[in-house]
C-alpha cells in the first residue's frame, strides 16, 4: 500500500466542514469521492485538523492509503479538474507508512481575522469577523501572553469537545492591525482543542472591548470552565495556515 | 432637491456589472430598488464607473437627487440593513447641487491582481486572475511606461465601446509581485475606456510571458487598433479602488 500526503487549500463557505456527516457536503466527503473516482478503490482521508463549518484553510494536509500506482502528478491533476474551484490540491507527495496527517503533526498554526472598521466589508464578508466596536489592541496582546505554554485549555473548549486531555502547549499567539482594519491573531501550539482557536479570539474581543480585563481574562484560563469565556468567535474569520512536521 | 452622494463596496461576483439592463441583476438596480423602498420617489443613481460584470469596487461613487429630507444616517443604515451582504454603503454625505458621479471626477483609480503560481487558489478565485506560467515582471514594468501621459488607447478600448473620445491620460501605472505570488497593477487615469484596464492588463501578461516584446507592445498602444492588442483579462481580477474629485 502507498500512503500519499496532500496539501490542500479550501474556501470553507460552502462546506459543513471537513469531516463527513450525513445529510451535509464535507470537504473530506468531496474529495474522497474524486479520489475514489480516480483510484477506483474506497478511499478514507485522514486529516490534521478536522475544520468546522464555514473555516478555511491555506495548507491543511490529509493522507490516505492506496494500491493505485498511477503517477503523483496524475493524481493530483485528476483530482483538481473534478473538484469545485473552492477546494484545490496544492501539493502531492509519497509519505512514509507510518505518516499520519493528524498524529504526527508537531505543531498546527492557525490564523483568525477581525475586521475592525465602522461598516462591514462584501469582499471580506466570508473571511473575516465584522466587528464595529473600538477594540485595545495592547490589552489583548496582554491578556493572550498568559496563553503560552503549557496549559489546561478546559475554559475555551466547545461543550461538544470529546478529547479526554484538555493539556495543550501554545508556542506563540501574535495579535497586529492593520491600516485597513483587519486584525490578524495567529496561534501556534501542538495541537488545538475543538473551537479553542475561536474561543480564544471571542474572549480576547471581550478584553479589547473593555468587557474583561488582562487579569480577568488570565483567571478565565485558570478556571477550566467552558461557561466563564466568551462567545465563540464566528467561523468565517478562522483559516487553518500550516502543520509543521 | 438634494443632491446625495454615496461611496459603495461591492463584491461584483454575483452581478452582471453596474448598469441597469433588462434580464439581469445589476448593482445599479439593487441599490435604487432600496433606496426608491426608503425614499418613495423613484431614483436614478449615477455612478464614477459602470463597472462589467464580475468587477469588484472597494470605493465606487454614486449620487441621486431626492426630495427626501431623512437624516442621511438613516438612509445609510436603511440601505444596508435591506441590501445583500456583497454590497455595502461605506459613506454617505449631501455634495453641492453639480456634483456629477462621472462627469465631475479627475482621476480613478484601478487595480488588478494576477495570481502567478502553480495551482489556483480556492480563496482567491473571485477576486484574481490565475496564471500558472512565468511571468517576466521587469518586462511588463518597463512595456507600460509607454501607457503614461496622453494618448489614443482605442487599441485597449473594447469593440463595443461607444465613447467617441479614446484619448485618455494615463497618471502612473504600478507593478508588484508579492511573496504569495500576487501581481498587483495599479493604474491611476482621468478616466478609463470600456475595458481599459483589462485590455492593458491582457496585453501585459503577453509581455510578461515573452510572447511579445517592450517595443511591440509601444508599437500597439501606437497603432490604435484593438485588433493588435492581447485579450482581455477576466473581470474578477479588476478593482475599482478610488474615485478622486
Amino acid at each position: 500500500m502507498r500512503n500519499i500526503k496532500l496539501v490542500i487549500e479550501y474556501d470553507g463557505t460552502n462546506y459543513h466542514g471537513w469531516q463527513i456527516q450525513p445529510n451535509a457536503v464535507s470537504i473530506q466527503e468531496t474529495i474522497e469521492d474524486r479520489l475514489q473516482k480516480i483510484t477506483q478503490e474506497e478511499i478514507r482521508l485522514i486529516a490534521a485538523g478536522r475544520t468546522d463549518a464555514g473555516v478555511h484553510a491555506i495548507e491543511q494536509v490529509a493522507n490516505f492509503s492506496t494500491k493505485s500506482q498511477l503517477d503523483l502528478s496524475n493524481i493530483q491533476r485528476g483530482l483538481n479538474s473534478m473538484l469545485p474551484p473552492d477546494i484545490v490540491i496544492k501539493e502531492i507527495s509519497d509519505a512514509e507508512q507510518d505518516f499520519h496527517a493528524r498524529y504526527s503533526a508537531k505543531n498546527k498554526i492557525y490564523r483568525y481575522v477581525i475586521l475592525n472598521r465602522r461598516f462591514p466589508s462584501p469582499l471580506y464578508r466570508n473571511f473575516s469577523w465584522f466587528m464595529p466596536f473600538k477594540l485595545n489592541i495592547k490589552e489583548m496582546k496582554e491578556a493572550a501572553q498568559c496563553l503560552i505554554g503549557e496549559h489546561d485549555f478546559s475554559s475555551f473548549k466547545a461543550s461538544r469537545c470529546n478529547s479526554n486531555n484538555p493539556i495543550r502547549e501554545v508556542y506563540g499567539i501574535s495579535i497586529d492591525k492593520d491600516t485597513k482594519g483587519f486584525i490578524i491573531f495567529e496561534i501556534e501550539a501542538n495541537a488545538f482543542l475543538k473551537q479553542m482557536a475561536r474561543n480564544i479570539v471571542g474572549t480576547l474581543a471581550d478584553v479589547g472591548k473593555g468587557k474583561i480585563g488582562v487579569s480577568e481574562f488570565e483567571e478565565i484560563l485558570r478556571a477550566k470552565d467552558r461557561k466563564k469565556a466568551g462567545i465563540t468567535a464566528p467561523p468565517q474569520g478562522l483559516f487553518l495556515v500550516k502543520i509543521k512536521y
